[in-house]
Formats: structure tokens, sequence, C-alpha cells
């Protein structure tokens, strides 16, 4: 029994990368509020027809499964599709539960059967925002300026990536998805591919060339005034005429987040104006702008640049125990310490011997320990012990609390 | 395509739900800390065969699949055996990442293939404490007294029952069920059923008599002191003989938190002690204490009190746009807004008439609007109403913000 273990390809965190989540969560949900969205839960399963038809060649890597009941089900493969879902079902075409524009916030897991080999995992967080029912261009800059809010909030300096999709709608599919990997595999890769797929030579340099030299558009161009009219600075946005992200799914405005000293580097979050898939679940289309911010992602450059919260526990400071007949005064201590708003762990058990209390302490990362032994009793005192700085003082339950408060 | 839907038994929760459940975990998570407890974070789906055997009878609402990739997986049952999976994983027996005791609290969904004509949902919330590895019962203490402060913190006023399983040790796991009935079937009732299993009536009431004649056993006697010199009353607890939750699985106090108003109704909340289970994965015993907060049930019961929060929307202000031309003066306004830590919504379409706009904010929720028009311009103010008392006034930005700040 010994062997058990997680599934490949689905985490655990334990409580170092949680509480990493959870402050990062805590943030954009806080920043979220400001601007004006709400949160949005939707379950982990949806009927298997919902998703289906929704993601092309991607459809494989849905889990899916019928249950008992004989219902196929399956888990959600994003939170864009089952949103989409919700607007049929509540939205102005179903039970008219949701005033309109409807701006929510996800912050769930989805789940994709992907190869594992590649580092990615099967379970991941999401944390989606989008605009629903509005196609004002102020919509898209409150996006971008979102984007901005929270990776400033965060620490970490980005550019924001934008480009138009609708000025790239006459080239096929095909060819679009080769120009998307221009950063992989440079110009003469990119070029390379497009002869495979038929261009000339002299087509396939046209193809690139006029890419290369487009300007803003019109509706880039207002999108970009809103976002400085709303006080944010012009060269946090980067116009790259070559962003393509993917296929077939953008209508308008597209944007991918990435980190200002390694701007070729995976992307942080991504996202754009997508005005057609609600038609696709009520026959009306709705238009929608939004992005999403790959979680992990963004804790791991946290974490490279060494911003990351590196608390490895709650606690704050652990209250010793010296002995049973002084049990009382270290609940006494403990509760005080709560009550003043420090987290803190109490030692339960009085017959652990003093060493190995403050060997837990430091293993578990508390920073501050409390020891009330007869000669502080006597002094009404305690000793607080700073495990970081190695330093001791002995002073009053007060001044300590002064001290440990947040 | 309208047609489709959430799946039976699976809830959706929109924003004035989500938001209920945000302020209630934001609140418990808060006191987690507080106490010393850790976040964790474990996958939705785990090894069929590591929830294989654990659940008795229920084993059959584990919804079970096997994946492309051929293994067999099932969705969390609960958090419990998840937990003792990571203890054999990545505790004193395996990896020894995990200082013992291990405290640790985990707010996550689980699924049962219940049937949903109970008013069960198959996918809900749960929020378990544990600490592992003490056998102490400054443990168990601890375990109430987070609970009392939980429901104290949220503002419920609640009864925690209590009892020692340990009492109950030599009565047949079959007349333990029947009686555990008892503020369900009546004392009547019961005694037929165990009159069923093939007691006297004699033995039966004998039976009856002794469990309603116990005294608090001494273990219970110290957990209960232990609790009053933590600082918290001792009527919050109520010993109650009777109190069984269910079979097997406890091995010394076990607990249920009741409303105080509504003491027969359904639980809030639950636990005990339950020293042998992770045994059973690791071949060494590890003792166990906490507790599992229905979620649902909890948001339920503050909602028949009045006290749930009853915010339909995160968002305490909306901007409202007067027209084209000024329309940056919104965009402006809602940006300063932001800056003071005020929720904000900004009407995104300089189009929509005044009313309609109005009318939206009042649907969503939002307590105040702002209005910008030309008069409001040329004196430097902008006009706040207040949809809650139907008022308005014309202040400057600067009162407006001294008013709208949280």
């Amino acid at each position: 029994m010994a062997t058990l273990q997680n599934i490949k390809g689905f985490r655990d965190y334990l409580p170092k990368d949680a509480l990493k989540r959870q402050v990062l969560i805590s943030k954009i949900s806080q920043l979220m509020a400001k601007f004006g969205f709400d949160p949005l839960e939707t379950p982990t399963l949806e009927y298997a027809k919902t998703l289906a038809g929704k993601y092309g060649e991607e459809e494989k890597l849905i889990y899916k499964f019928t249950t008992p009941g004989g219902d196929e089900v399956a888990l959600k493969y994003d939170q864009t599709v089952p949103l989409a879902r919700v607007i049929a079902q509540y939205g102005p075409n179903g039970q008219q539960q949701l005033p309109i524009p409807f701006k929510r916030y996800q912050i769930q897991s989805a789940f994709r059967g992907e190869n594992t080999q590649k580092g990615r995992y099967r379970e991941f967080l999401q944390c989606d925002a989008d605009i629903i029912g509005s196609n004002s261009l102020v919509a898209d800059s409150e996006i971008l300026a979102l984007v901005y809010e929270i990776y400033r909030e965060i620490g970490l300096e980005i550019i924001i990536k934008i480009n138009d999709r609708e000025e790239l709608r006459d080239i096929p599919a095909k060819q679009l998805s080769s120009i998307d990997k221009l950063s992989k595999i440079g110009r003469d890769g990119v070029l390379n591919e497009l002869g495979n797929r038929g261009l000339t030579t002299q087509d396939a340099t046209k193809l690139l060339d006029r890419i290369a030299n487009l300007k803003p558009s019109d509706n880039l161009t207002t999108i970009i005034n809103f976002f400085t009219e709303m006080g944010y600075p012009k060269a946090a946005l980067e116009f790259d005429p070559t962003l393509i992200r993917g296929l077939d799914y953008y209508t308008g405005l597209i944007l991918e987040v990435v980190l200002k000293s390694d701007p070729n580097s995976s992307s942080l979050a991504g996202g754009g104006r997508w005005d057609k898939m609600i038609g696709q679940f009520t026959g009306k289309d709705l238009p929608a702008v939004g992005f999403a911010i790959g979680v992990d992602r963004t804790i791991e450059a946290m974490e490279e640049a060494g911003i990351s919260d590196t608390k490895l526990t709650s606690a704050k400071v652990l209250v010793t125990v010296f002995s049973m007949e002084l049990g009382q005064v270290s609940i006494e201590t403990a509760n005080k310490l709560r009550q003043s708003d420090i987290n803190t762990e109490l030692w339960l058990d009085a017959e652990t011997k003093l060493d190995k209390q403050l060997k837990y302490a430091d293993q578990k990362g508390i920073s501050y320990v409390i020891i009330i032994g007869p000669e502080e009793v006597e002094k009404k005192m305690i000793t607080l012990k700073d495990l970081k700085n190695n330093s001791q003082q002995t002073v009053s339950l007060i001044e300590a609390i002064q001290q440990l408060k947040p």
C-alpha cells in the first residue's frame, strides 16, 4: 500500500506551494473586484456534448466518461466553453439572470490529457476574466488595463504584445499557423514551411513582408488611446503584427503577456476578443473580450524573479511547551497572540523535549518561537527567539505582541 | 443547442452565490492561519485503487473511469483519503517533506453519485482541517476551539455536541447504527429496531439506559478543560452520549456542530479523532483529529439567519458615461476611484442611454452611480446617486471618494 501516489501529470500542492497560489489568487481577486468583475464557478463536469466540436484537433485531449446513471460527461477543458454555456442558460436568451454586460472572472481547474513529457500538467488552474455583451473598444482597453494592473501588483515587469486578428483574416489558417512559429523557428524556418504549404518563395516572402510592415489598425489605435486615457503607459503595450495566437477563435484584439526581461519565453497570459463563440450555443452572437492567466506559469516566473512569497507556513510563531506543569501558561499565551491577530501555532504535546520543538519550528519555516520556562513565569516574561537571526530576548508578552503584529 | 445546461446534481454558482462562498472561505482561511494550519491542495483525480475499500457500502457512489492512457482513476470522494495518501507519500514513512505534527486544511470539491432527489449535490465543497501526528488531547481541544472561532466569526450561534466513541467500542456496529437514529425516530423507534436486530426489549432498554446515563469520559473531561483554559466557554460544548457519527471510523472524540436555535436540524460540521486510517496506507498508525465543514450547508444556515453577505456584485459604484464627448472624463473618474481602492465598474459604451445604464446598476445590485454631464464638468463636480436610498448629491470627486471608501 505504501506505493500509492498521485496520478502522473496531476500535482499535489504541499503547503509552501499552496500558500503561493493562495497569495496570488487573493491579489488577483481583489483587482478583479476593483474593476467590477464578479466571480463565477461552474462544475468540474459538463455534458460531453457541450464540449464536443469546440476544440478542433485538441478534442482528443478531453477526459470523457459515462456515469453510472448513463450521463455522458467530460471534465472541463477550459473555462470558456462552460462560460458560453452559462451565458446560453442564464443570459439574455435564457433565464435572464445575468445583466449585460456580464463581467466575470473564474479561477478553476481545467483538465487536458496532455503528454506529460512536455512538463505540462493534466490538471491546472486557470484564471479567466471576460466582458460579455459589449463591443465597445473601451472594453478591450479595460481588459488590457486589468492585465497590466495584475502584473504590476504581482511585481513582474511585463510587456503586453497586441495585434488585431481582423487584419489577418484573409490569410488561410494553415499559413497563419506557420507564421505563428516565427519566434520559434525563425524567418527562414517559416519561409520553408510556407514553401511546403505550396507558396512560391516570392509569395511567401511577400506575405511575411506584408505582415511585418503592418501598422496598428484603427481599432487597435483606439484601444491604445483608451488605455493611455485610463492612465497607463503606452510603453506597456507592444504592437506585434506577427502575433497570431492560434486559429479561428479570435475576432479582433489579441494579446499576450511576456516578461520584459525575456520576451521570447513562453507567455504568462493571453487573450483577445472572441465575438462569435457564444452564438454557437445560443444561435445569436454576443460579443466578448477577455484573457486567461496561466497561474502556475506566473508563479514560476515569480520564483525565477525571486519575488514569489517565500513563506513556508502560515504560522508566524510557535509557542513551545516547557513542561506539563507549565502547559496552561503556553495555552493562554497562544490564545492571547491569536486574539492579537498573530498567526500562532501551539505545541500540542507537553512531553516533547524543547529541542525537538525548536527543530520542528525550524523545519517548518516558522520565524519565531516563544519559550516560557519557570524563570520566565516567575518574572512574568516570555523568551522570544528569532530563528532567522538566531537571536533571542526576554520581554513581556505585550512587547512580544508589538513585535510580532502584522 | 440552446438546451445545453449544467449536469443534474452539479451546480453553477452565479456571482451572488460565488461571492457568498468567497466571503466564507476567506474568513475560514484567515482563522486556519491564525491557528497555524496550512493549506493543502490535492488533485481532483486519484488512482481508483487509492479510494478502493475505504468507504464501505458508499463505494458505489464513487465516480470512476479509465483514461485514454489506461489509468483507472476516480474523482475525489472526500479530502480524507487523499490526505492519508499525501501523508503516506510525503510524510515520515515517505519522502519526509512534512514536519509532524502536520496541521493542514483543504477547501476543495468532493464528488458523490448521490440520488439528487434528496436535494444533495454530486459536486460539493468540503472544508477539512486536521492535525496529523499528535495524540495529545490538546489537539482535540484545539480542533474544538477552531470550530468555535469559525462559527463565532461567521456570526452563527452554535452548539458543539461532543462524545467519546471509545466508550461505545463494545457495542456492535449494527446496534450503534440504530441508536444513531435516536433524534430521527425516537426512543420507541430505536427500541423497535434493536428488537429486530435480536435484542430482547429488556436488553435494548438496558442498552439505551446505559448510554443515556454515560458520564463524560476522562479524556473528554480533559479535552473540555483544555478548551476552557484556551478561553472558550464550556457552555459551547454539549456532552451527548447518544452522538455516534457513523461507524468504525472514529477512535476517540467525536463532534457535531448544530444550530443553537435548532439543535435537531442537520449538522453544519462534524469530525473527531481518527487514529487508525493512515496506517491502512503506510502500515504504521499515525494519530489524527479534525473536522469537516459543510460549506454549502453553512451558507444555507447563514441565509436562513439573515446574516449571509447579501452583496450581489463586487462593484460598489458604476461610473456612467454621459456622451461620447464626455467619455474621457468618465474613464479618468473610474481610474481615480480604483486608485482609492473603491471597487468600480465603468460603463463601457458611450452610446447607451443614461436610463439604461442606471437600470443596469440597479439590476446588478450596485449601490452607487456616478453621473458626469456637461453641468458637472463645468462645475468640476460629479453627481453621486445612492440607488438604495434613491437620493443624490452633487459633490467633488474627493468628497465622493471619502463617502465610498471601504
